[in-house]
Parts: structure tokens; sequence; C-alpha cells
């Protein structure tokens, strides 16, 4: 792809939000160069009539083996379909742009030997907090600093939800609602509230900042949806928002954590005053301090534009190097041993003995509600994920600071 | 430079805050295979002593005409001695990473012209806000869309005072004097103060952002020197804070207005948390919305982690490509025609009519203090810049929202 004059021709996959995005970003910058060549979707005739002049088909083989398709972009919900079409196009040597999280936090070992056996690349900026290209500036331009922490809001439908409790005082109830209007919920809203979004793109940015994959499965996950106006009145007491974070971070001796997990953020926390469906990034490294980047990470524009920069990319020869994963220093190893304070509401008195609490430095009994804020480890957190969500116990990391 | 594990030999110019600090830096990170083969000062001894295993010399030609190094990092102050060794480098086809943001913003067509007749690499991410990674990804990601604005404090020190002063009820005076102290004052501090800093990393960011150069002398340029107490009492009473602002933006009718000049701020901006030495930047596009970008302006770690960050780059034969300039869609013409709502604090009535409102909203007169609330044409504030300056009179930007 080394004439950039050339008209390249897309194969895509899916003409949902983002799918439709793009196409309505390539009608706009029709100096981009970029034709849509095929688009396989379920159902042709209810998409025939949204774009007249595409070209439809329900059958992948359509568009994978179409010897004029230059590269090909995968655009669809189902994780293992996705799954199918990027390793179909890769072994057909086609680069594939995707924004399918889900399926790259699950099977980014094998996609990244993939890449290297077919000299073919996959990129994927579009998957992680939508517009802000966070992948690319940690592969890019962070790589050489020692990286500490990867911390932010990652999810923008629940964000969203908070932002209307914290700001507009809307009650948990409202703010679901009026997010489920706009459509910004995914169509298993858990994915959103429980924290799985953030989880999938939180492994992504792990493996560009430290280098290292971790199994999905391995990382405590916890989302909102056990929140209630309590806990939402004690944020207030504390003047701190509730915000739903996802962490990867490099402790003193080396090891890496990471959660996802509601965390109790103080007003002088760049994060604080991020709101709506806006994702952000503070990103750590020893040398150049603290870097935050703020962008939309929902909706089909914002998401379509981050999938138009990976297209163009591939058009000038970029792929992902993975550099940290080669880092001649080592790599550090996951643990999920690590003490930290919480703020917990739970119901029962045999709620608190699950969570192993090491000390407890506040309590609050009324009628009403119970809670604690004390130190537990991320270990026992992560072994009793289930219970905790049974038991419908609600649990925020909250820092002194 | 195709073999990524071979040890890079670099040639440095300059031995100050950033120059030291790129030397602490590879010192921590050993594994980036990069080392300082010689560096040209002006004061052998006293950096001998610094750093005594270096080979320093007074003399610029035993750097660019050893046949051993293989790029060249120029981290000086003197923007003509800058501009020789940039040239001189990239006559020698060795790549260059400079930090020098006015030796840039005069040079940057010539510069551009050498770098593709020479067919060598000139980076400067380090000479426009610091950490943040700004320059490429308007060159790498933002390119696709259509750009709006870029618009952020792009100047550490000046945004150093400002917070000082707004967040913890220091004088003018007194902030000055805490940033002289700490070192965060270039050596002639109204490059800082007066704005011509941030004028000469606009430039280079209208450059990369919408392809078209802009001669700094053609930019309306004012700081916050003659800033007084009854600017920041008005600033409070408004809710708003005064930020030293570069905003380089695409009119409707598609025309580039740039400028440099202190803004109020409401609480509602991004770019009114942004404190201390951070700088932050907003860029906008049609379809990625707005992007919010924050990290280290200032000090020598922050900025040598860029510089870092672009010999790295280097490394994997990248280039900035001018992407924007060669737009297939025209370039926008700049322009200084805009009318815009301005706070001025002024002393005479001759003051007034120097300006030329278009109108005034507002208007307070005590025996303290006079200033008006209203439009005013930039072209009109361009041409009698120096008038304002001799007069004490303070401008700032004041925006509906």
């Amino acid at each position: 792809m080394t004439n950039h004059k050339k008209t390249i021709k897309i194969g895509l996959f899916g003409f949902g939000t983002v799918g439709r995005g793009l196409y309505q970003l390539l009608q706009r910058v029709p100096e981009a160069n970029l034709v849509l060549s095929r688009v396989c979707v379920r159902d042709v005739a209810r998409h025939q009539a949204e774009a007249p002049e595409l070209i439809f088909t329900t059958d992948p083989l359509e568009v994978l083996d179409d010897p004029d398709i230059d590269l090909i972009v995968e655009l669809i919900d189902d994780a293992d379909a996705a799954y199918r079409i990027v390793t179909e196009s890769l072994r057909r040597q086609l680069p594939v742009v995707t924004g399918n999280k889900k399926m790259l936090a699950h099977h980014l070992p094998e996609l990244i030997k993939l890449q290297q056996e077919m000299q073919t690349a996959l990129l994927y900026d579009a998957s992680a907090c939508g517009s802000i290209p966070v992948i690319r500036n940690l592969e890019e331009y962070y790589d050489n600093d020692l990286q500490i922490s990867v911390k932010g809001i990652l999810n923008g439908s629940s964000n969203f939800i908070l932002s209307k409790i914290f700001n507009e005082g809307m009650s948990h109830a409202e703010a679901l609602r009026l997010a489920r209007e706009l459509g910004f919920l995914e169509s298993d809203p858990t994915l959103d509230l429980d924290g799985w979004d953030s989880l999938f793109k939180l492994v992504i940015l792990a493996l560009h900042a430290f280098g290292v994959y971790v199994n999905p499965e391995r990382v405590f996950t916890y989302g909102i949806t056990h929140m209630n106006d309590s806990d939402i009145l004690f944020a207030r007491e504390k003047e701190r928002r509730i915000k739903l974070i996802g962490l990867a971070e490099k402790t003193p001796d080396g090891r890496l954590v990471m959660g996802v997990m509601p965390h109790l953020i103080s007003r002088n926390k760049y994060i604080y005053s991020c709101e709506d469906e806006f994702n952000g990034v503070v990103i750590k490294g020893l040398f150049y301090g603290k870097q935050f980047l703020v962008g939309r990470g929902a909706g089909g524009h914002p998401t379509s534009s981050a999938v138009l920069s990976d297209i163009s990319a591939i058009r000038y020869d970029y792929f992902y190097r993975y550099k940290r994963m080669h880092s001649q220093g080592g790599l550090p190893e996951f643990s999920n041993d690590l003490s930290f304070r919480v703020y917990v509401r739970y119901n029962t008195e045999a709620d608190l003995e699950l969570l192993k609490f090491e000390d407890i430095t506040e309590r609050y009994i009324s009628e009403e509600t119970r809670y604690v804020v004390g130190r537990v480890n991320l270990a026992t957190l992560h072994a009793i994920r289930n219970e905790l969500a049974e038991r419908k116990i609600f649990i925020a990391a909250y820092p002194a600071d």
C-alpha cells in the first residue's frame, strides 16, 4: 500500500452505529480516497434502504474472497463471529481494523502471533476509549519511559449515568432510563454497568502499556449496578464523586496489579471533571509525569473517526510493534495481592466477614444503611466477586487523596 | 536505521535543563540502546564536572562531522545557532530532534523543504507542550477528520503564575517571584509572560493541524504582563479564571484565524482546571468531537521524555509527512478579520478609541479602575498591539460561555 493516492477498497462487516458513522464520515472526506466496496450484514434489505449505493451481502466470503478488496473493517457485536472474520482476513493477508474489545481482550495473544506469521496488520484503536488515540500513544510515544500506571474512565455509558446523578441530581433509576433512551447502553447493559466493557479495554491497554497479556478472568471487576442513594450521599459528604475506573499499575516491587471498580474520586483529580459520555485516561511515567487524555468514548461518529485513523495508518504501512512485550528489562508479573482502602455498603454482618477486612477505620450502622471504611486485599475481592454481587454489596476504592 | 537493536550514537547540542534531563533519563533506560557520543556546549569545564564520562566540546563540527554519530539532538536556547545546527545536520543527512520552538516557528517552510531534499527527518514534538504528544497526534491520528480548532494553554510558566493567583490567592508580584525562584521562567521572562513562547508553539501546531504556515508576525499576541488585581477581581466576580490561550480556528466560511491572548475561562471548560505548570490542549474535529490532552509543559524530565520519544521514532524511520499541507480539499487562508467579545481594562478614554469597539455592553468607571466589555476586531488589535502594551492596557477574550 505504498501508493498513498490510490483508492483503498474496504470490505466492511457490520452496519450498526459505528459502521454507519464510518459511511457518513467517508462521504464528508472524499479526499480520503476510501471506498466501501462490500458490506456484510445480517439484514440486507434494512440497510440497503439506508445506503442505496452500497453493495450489501450476508455472505462473509463474498467480502473476504473479493480480490479487489484491500482491507477489512470489522464492526460487529458478536465477539466469536468477529474473531472468525479477523483471523480469516489475516490469513488472507488482508489488513484488518476492528473495534471489538471483547474479542480482542480474549484473543490478543493468538492475534499478535497471527499478525507476525502473516506479516499483516491488525489495528484497533477504536476498541479502547472511542476517539482517544490511547493505544497508538502507548505504543509509539510513551514506549521509552518507565511506565507507572494507566488509569481511567473507560466506559462512556456508565460515566454518563454517574454524571447525571452527581451533577444533575437524578436518581440512579432516572439516569439509567435516560441513558437507555439516548441509546448509550449496550444491548446488554450489564456489559457497561458491571464493568465488563471497561475490563476488556483495560486488558488491551495493559498489554500496550506494560507488555503483559492478562486474561480478563484474572482481573477483579465490579460495577455500579448495586450503587444506591446512600452511596451517593456518602460520596457527597466526602466531597467526592463515584466514577467507574479501570486501573493497571506497577507496584513499587515491580508487579502488575489491575482492577475495574467504582472509585471515590476527590475534586483534585483530573478524572473528577470527566463527565457525560466522555472517557478520560491518566497515563503516568517516571519522567514525563502525568498525561491526561479526554475524548468521547461512545457514539458512532467519534468511534468511526478512530476507525478512519486506523485505516489511514494501514495505508502508511503502520502496524503495532508491541514493543513493550519485547522489553529487555523483563516484564512485570501480574498479581492480585494488593491491600487498599475501600468503602463497602453491606446488608448483614456475614457480608462483612466475607471481605476479610485487614482493618476498619469507619463504621456506620442505621436502620437504613450500614457501611464501613477499611483495608481489604484485592485477591480476596477477586475470589468472592460473584458473592458480592449476589449479596448486592456496593464497594468502591477510597484512596486517601 | 532499520536495525532496531543497534546502539544509536547521539550528538547532543546543549546541556541545560532538557539536555541534562535526557542524560538522566538515558541512565534509567539502558535498554533504549542510546549513547550520548559527543556533547557540544559553551562551557566544557562546568558540564564536565556534572557528567564526567561524557565527551564535551565547544566545536559544533566535532559533533556534526563525527562519522560515528547517527543523529543530532539540538537543545540550545539561541534560535539562530539552533537553525544553523539543524540545517547543517540535515545537509549531512543526519536526522535531527529539536525542541527549539522559536527557531521552528520562524523557519518551518525552509526546514520542511530541506527535509524533503535531503530525505532526512526532523522531529520536534518536544517543542510544543513539553510531554504532550500533540504534534504526533495531529499528524498521525487526527489527520483525516475535518479539523475545526486547536486551542490551549501552551505555556507552563505563565499558567503556573495564573494558578497561584487564582487558586492560592497570591498577588501577581508574589506569584512571579515564586515562578522565578522555582526556575519556571525563561531567562527572558517576557517570552513566557507576553505570549511569545505560546505564539511559537501555536504556529507549529497550526501547520500540523491545518497545513498552513503563518509567520508569527501576522498573529496577534498579548500576554499577562499588564494584568492587575482589578482584572483578577473581575474574573472572580464572573466565576471565571484568566488563562493565557493560544487559538487556531477555522471560521465557518473556511478561513484560519489565530491569536494568543488571555481568555476569561468559565468553569465548564476543560481548560479551567488545567493548573500549575501543566499545558492543556483542546483539539476539535467534526466527527471525533472534542479531545483534551494534558501534561507537564515545563521542566527537564517531561521535555526530555518527549525528546526520547522522537529519537525512538527516528529509529523506526518515522518522519512527519505534513499530510495536511497536501490536502486535496484546498487550504484555509489566514485572516485576522474576526469580531469577538473582550474585556478591556484601560486608563484614559483615548485608550478606548484606539480599540475601535463595535459595541460596548458593559462599562465600569471608578477612581481605581475603568473597564469595558464589548466587541472588537482581531485585525484592529493586531495593528495596535504595541500601543496596547505601551499604554499598559489589559485585554482578555470574554466568550459567552
